[in-house]
């Protein structure tokens, strides 16, 4: 029984704009260190999975970029669907293509824009619920111990009395909390964090599509004929037009009753805006992490990515600034979430050029 | 009995940068509306004095620009001095210049870098001023009836009990106070603002420069036979080679006894700093004031001065952000007089490319 990795790779970041661009995703970026996310998500799968058994999804924009950032992964392994239609669809998609090529396959899912350091544990976790999928028909997800009770995660309830230390069944999904749930949650000790890494067998997961989503498993099955012949990209066009754009939470996880949780202990962020990469950087004295040309005078707890220019801050605290060519944010770092709205106002204005 | 002007125009106006630069100083920009500074300054004395009686004292980097600015003005009118040697020095080689021209001269030196909107009250004041000085040896200085105990403006002291309502003798010239003594002069209602215009007959402001600076008049001695001939720059150059960088307020104005002032209430800024510009420009309602391609998002009292590149702000308030095609500054309103302490690190890394 053979591992393959499916990274999903489609999103934007638009709360990473303005480094982030529709050309230049969160993922194709070098948010920390030298390389770019996508990079690293396969670097932290070496060893576990071989390099050939990694699929990427990802959008027609993405994919000759992607194709040239990880050249190691086989160009055909790298995939574009027509339009995005959030992780059901993505994550049905990947299913029948890796299923088409291998009727046993344990397949790990993944996004391709996380921040996770600790590979050692990465891998072991991921072991541990390979194991547990791949012998039974369970849907595994990954659940990150929460070190603090962050509002900006979905969290899994687990049953602490069912399965083994590290691997429980899963009572709820819960969105996002507000502070004070998120404080209950925490010390509760029985709901963890979201991580969006599933591990499953490509047949569990279709069959529970199936139960669950049925019109996706329709098209999966219209679609799996023209899996490998030339007009496999027309019929899967056919086929996502007529695709509700649901997430795997919502569509399958939060109804299935198959669906456990490996408790992994690594340290684990979804990187989810200018704020999160502030937390991670490392800081001066002075509070402040810096990139490029910056000239600071009294200027405390910021973030600045420089770009061509030279920067100069008087005066200023908690702020993030982002310098690209054709655009800058300079944003209060509690407002970082905020960063999409313009993101959302510049589509409304037609502002192509910095989208 | 004609009447000259000599505009002094040789500083760089660090405060403004980065948008004042060596090669575009503050009296060269257009802070305000669709002219630079020294074209409103031109403009300011028009019908009071022609055009060929204006003189500007600058440097060589500003001069050719000059002459470009204000075509109107003969190109032999624009001075340049070998290198700064402050205003007493300045108005010195001004004054030797243009009593070389005319003998019965009377001048009104005034900075080039200085917002007055109101012409008419402007000139008013200056023909009473120019009355009185050109039928005594006095030294006639502008006085801004205060309308807030700045703390960035000198102060002069007028006998009150002297001259008439609008020429009084002064008592003593006062440094830029701190808040309760600036609270305190503009209380007793004699102190007003020193708006950096004097007026005087030549020969008024030589005699006095001989009694307080007699090394300074010795160089200026030395320079008066070469004016008008090939040798001129020469000669300049080394007397100035010998002069101490001295004010005129320090040198001749807080020492003599025959300084008058003429009281006048047109609206006058010296434009100290982008804080200055902040709060003369129009706000929005949210109070923001900005220029170029802008988004603001919860953005309060912030003053923005785009360039090529858009500029999103999210969350931020009472702030200065000013984008050229090289540097950018964000700043605090507060602290916008620290801009300058930029320029001197900025010198003493000798980053000349932003200087």
């Amino acid at each position: 029984m053979k591992t393959y990795a499916v990274i999903m790779a489609g999103g934007v970041g638009s709360r990473f704009w303005p480094q982030s661009r529709e050309k230049s995703p969160k993922q194709l970026l070098n948010i920390f260190g030298d390389h770019t996310m996508i990079q690293d998500t396969v670097h932290r799968l070496n060893g576990l999975i071989q390099n050939e058994n990694i699929f990427v999804i990802t959008n027609q924009t993405q994919k000759p970029l992607i194709q040239k950032q990880i050249p190691a992964i086989p160009k055909e392994n790298i995939i574009d669907e027509p339009f995005g239609k959030n992780t059901a669809a993505c994550i049905g998609l990947a299913s029948v293509i890796v299923e088409a090529k291998d009727n046993d396959a344990v397949i790990v899912t993944l996004p391709a824009d996380h921040l996770i350091q600790d590979v050692e544990s990465f891998q072991a976790t991921l072991k541990k619920a390979i194991n547990f999928a791949g012998k039974s028909d369970s849907l595994v997800t990954i659940g990150i111990k929460p070190t603090r009770p962050e509002t900006g995660y979905g969290y899994i309830q687990i049953d602490d009395k069912s399965g083994s230390e590290d691997i429980n069944k899963v009572l709820t999904f819960a969105e996002k909390p507000n502070l004070s749930t998120a404080k209950r949650f925490v010390e509760s000790g029985d709901f963890l964090w979201n991580s969006g890494i599933f591990i499953w067998k490509a047949e569990s997961i279709l069959d529970e599509i199936k139960n669950h989503m049925p019109e996706l498993s329709d098209g999966l099955e219209e679609l799996k004929p023209s899996i490998g012949t030339s007009n496999f990209k027309s019929v899967l066009t056919d086929v996502y037009g007529k695709l509700k754009s649901i997430s795997i939470d919502y569509g399958v996880m939060e109804k299935s009753q198959k669906v456990y949780l490996t408790k992994s202990d690594f340290d684990w962020s979804d990187v989810g805006s200018w704020q999160t990469v502030y937390e991670l950087s490392h800081k001066d004295d002075d509070g402040n992490a810096v990139e490029g040309d910056v000239y600071m005078m009294k200027t405390f707890n910021t973030y600045i990515r420089g770009n061509k220019k030279f920067i100069a801050t008087v005066g200023v605290s908690d702020l993030i600034v982002i310098d690209t060519d054709d655009a800058m944010l300079i944003c209060d770092r509690k407002n970082s979430q905020d960063v999409k709205n313009i993101v959302d106002s510049l589509k409304l204005n037609n502002r192509k050029e910095l989208l």
